[in-house]
C-alpha cells in the first residue's frame, strides 16, 4: 500500500506539470498561484488511496484525482469573491492581488483545466465518471448556493444545514473515494459503500471545522478562532443555539446578532457563554461522532482485506482527529 | 435537408427541457433568465447542420449541440461581469439584476450543465468530442483573457487582434461544426473542412461586428452604434487607425482617446472622420471578405454533395451579409 505522504507527492508532482499558455500568462498566473499553494491535497490522496485498495496500478487515477483537485480549488477561488475573503492559507486571495475580473475568469479557465484531467480516465470507465463528476460540480453550486441563502435567512433548520454541507463539502470527498474506486475496478457496491465513508466523513469534518472556528486553540487550527461568531456564520453551533435557545438566551442572542457596533472579542464570550450554557458543543461533538462511526461503519464493509485499509483508516482518523 | 428554422427549433425546444433543482432554484432563475432570452441559437444550429450534412439522424446531436449553447450562454454572464455591462438582449444582465455573487455562481453552473451535455454525445466519439471541447473552453477563456489584457495596453498589433477575435469568438463556432460532423461520422478531413470554415466565418463575423457597432444603422443593428468609439475599445478599426494614422491625425486621434471629458456624439463623429481619412473601413471589409472566402472555399470542399450545403450555406450568407 502506498503511504499517503507518497500519495500526496504524487499529487503535487502531478499538479506542478499542469500546462499553461505563454499566450495569456496573465490567465494561468493566478490558477498557479493557488495550485502551488500546497495543502494537503485531501481529495487526489483519497482518490488515489480509494483505487489503492483495489489495485496496486494507481497511474490511470493520477490525473482524475488532481482533476478534483483543481476544481475542488476553483470553487476556493469563486467562494471567495462571493464571501469577499481576502485571506486564505495566509497569503492573498486571488481577487484581493488581481483583481475580481481576474479571479472571474482565472477560476473559470480552472473548471476547465479541470475536465482535461478528468476526461483522461481509463476510457471503458470515462463515461460514468464523468457523469458522476458533473453531478457532483453541479451539486457544490447548490451548497454554495444554500450557504449564500442561509446567511439571508432567520431561521435555518438543522437538517437543511446537514443538507448544506453535505452538499457543499461532503460530496466531493465521497466522489474522489468513488472515482478511485472505479479506476481500481472495485465492484458497485464497494464503489458506494467508499462513496457513503467520503459523504459521512466530510460531514463529520464540516461540523468539527465548526467547533474550531469557536474553540480551536489558534496555534493547532491555524486562524484566529471567533471569525465565524464574529460574522454570524451560521454554523451548526449557531443554527442548534436558534432552535434550543429560548426566553432570556434568545433574547440575548439576537441582540448579539443585530448588534453592529460590538467589540468582536466580546460578542464572541457573549456568544460562548449561551452556546455553554445549552451544551451544543457536546451535542455537535455527539453528532460528529456519529458520523465518522457511520463513516467507519462504511469502511469496515468495504470487501476487501483489513490491513490494505489501514492507510486510509488512518488519514480519516488524523482529519477528524484534529479537533481533539 | 433539415432548415435553419427547424433546427432552431429543435434547439430551443432541448434547452426549454434542460433540468434544475428544486432545491437552489435562486441558483437556476438565472440560468433559465439568460437561456430563455432565444437568440439566434446560431451555434447549436451549426452543430446540428454540420451533422445533417452526413447523417439524417441528427438525434444524438442534439444535447452536445445545446451544450455549446450553455457553453457560449454562460462566457456572456462572466464577460458582461468583467466588462460591467448592465444590458443584453435588450434586458439587464445577471449582475445587475441578481448580483454579482450570484451572477458568479449561477454562471459556474452552466458550465457543468454543459459538460453533462457534452457527456451524452454518442460514446463511441465522447473522448474526441470532450477534449475538443475542453480545449475550445480553454481557448476562450485565453481569448478573453488578451481581451482585457489589450484594453490596458497601448499598441495591439492586427495579428494579435486576429488572434484574440479567433479563440474568443471563432473556435467556438469552428467547434460547433466539427463536433456537428464527428456526430455524423464525417472523415477526419471533412471535419477539418468545417472547423476551418468556422473558424474564418468566425474571424469574418467578428470583424463585420466591429464595422457594425461604428458604421451600422441602428435599428437594424438593434442596438446603439458608437459604442465601442466611446468605451475606447480595441475594435480592428482602431487598431488599425493606430497602426496607418501619423502626424496630426494621429495626435488626433489619441487626444480624443485620452479625453475624458468629450461628448460621446462628438468623440464618435471625430473618430469616424479620422477613420474615414485613412479609409479603414474599406480595409476592414476587404479583410472580412478574405475571410468570408476563406470559408467558403473550405466549405466548398466538404466531400459531400453540392446541393446538400445549400442550408449551411445560406445561414452563413445571412450571418455575414448582415453589414450590407
Amino acid at each position: 500500500m502506498f503511504s499517503s505522504d507518497y500519495l500526496r507527492e504524487i499529487s503535487d508532482r502531478a499538479i506542478s506539470g499542469l500546462g499553461s499558455s505563454a499566450e495569456a500568462q496573465r490567465l494561468y498566473d493566478p490558477v498557479k498561484y493557488i495550485l502551488s499553494q500546497g495543502g494537503k491535497r485531501l481529495r487526489p490522496v483519497l482518490c488515489l488511496m480509494a483505487c489503492n485498495l483495489f489495485s496496486d496500478m494507481i497511474d490511470e487515477a493520477i490525473m482524475p484525482a488532481i482533476g478534483i483537485e483543481v476544481f475542488h480549488n476553483f470553487t476556493l477561488v469563486h467562494d471567495d469573491i462571493i464571501d469577499k475573503a481576502e485571506i486564505r492559507r495566509g497569503v492573498p486571495t486571488i481577487h484581493a492581488k488581481w483583481g475580481l475580473e481576474q479571479a472571474v475568469l482565472s477560476g473559470d479557465v480552472m473548471t476547465f483545466i479541470a475536465s482535461e484531467c478528468i476526461a483522461q480516465a481509463p476510457p471503458k470507465q470515462l463515461l460514468k465518471i464523468l457523469r458522476l463528476f458533473n453531478k457532483t460540480a453541479t451539486e457544490v453550486c447548490i451548497g454554495q448556493q444554500l450557504d449564500i441563502d442561509f446567511e439571508k435567512k432567520s431561521i435555518v433548520q438543522e437538517e437543511e444545514y446537514i443538507r448544506m454541507i453535505e452538499l457543499k463539502t461532503a460530496v466531493l470527498i465521497a466522489t474522489s473515494l468513488k472515482i478511485g474506486s472505479i479506476i481500481g475496478e472495485a465492484p458497485d457496491s464497494d464503489q458506494n459503500l467508499l462513496y457513503e465513508f467520503g459523504r459521512c466523513l466530510g460531514i463529520a469534518f464540516q461540523i468539527q471545522d465548526d467547533i474550531l472556528d469557536t474553540y480551536g486553540e489558534t496555534k493547532r487550527f491555524g486562524k484566529k478562532t471567533g471569525g465565524d461568531i464574529v460574522a454570524n456564520k451560521k454554523t451548526w453551533l449557531l443554527v442548534k443555539t436558534l432552535e434550543l435557545a429560548g426566553g432570556q438566551d434568545l433574547k440575548e442572542l439576537k441582540r448579539l446578532l443585530s448588534e453592529k457596533e460590538i467589540v468582536a472579542e466580546e460578542k464572541i464570550e457573549a456568544v460562548k457563554s449561551i452556546y455553554d450554557s445549552l451544551g451544543v458543543r457536546l451535542l455537535a461533538e455527539n453528532l460528529s461522532y456519529e458520523y465518522i462511526n457511520k463513516a467507519f461503519e462504511s469502511l469496515d464493509s468495504v470487501n476487501v482485506k483489513k490491513d490494505r485499509k489501514t492507510e486510509l483508516r488512518q488519514l480519516a482518523t488524523s482529519l477528524i482527529g484534529r479537533a481533539k
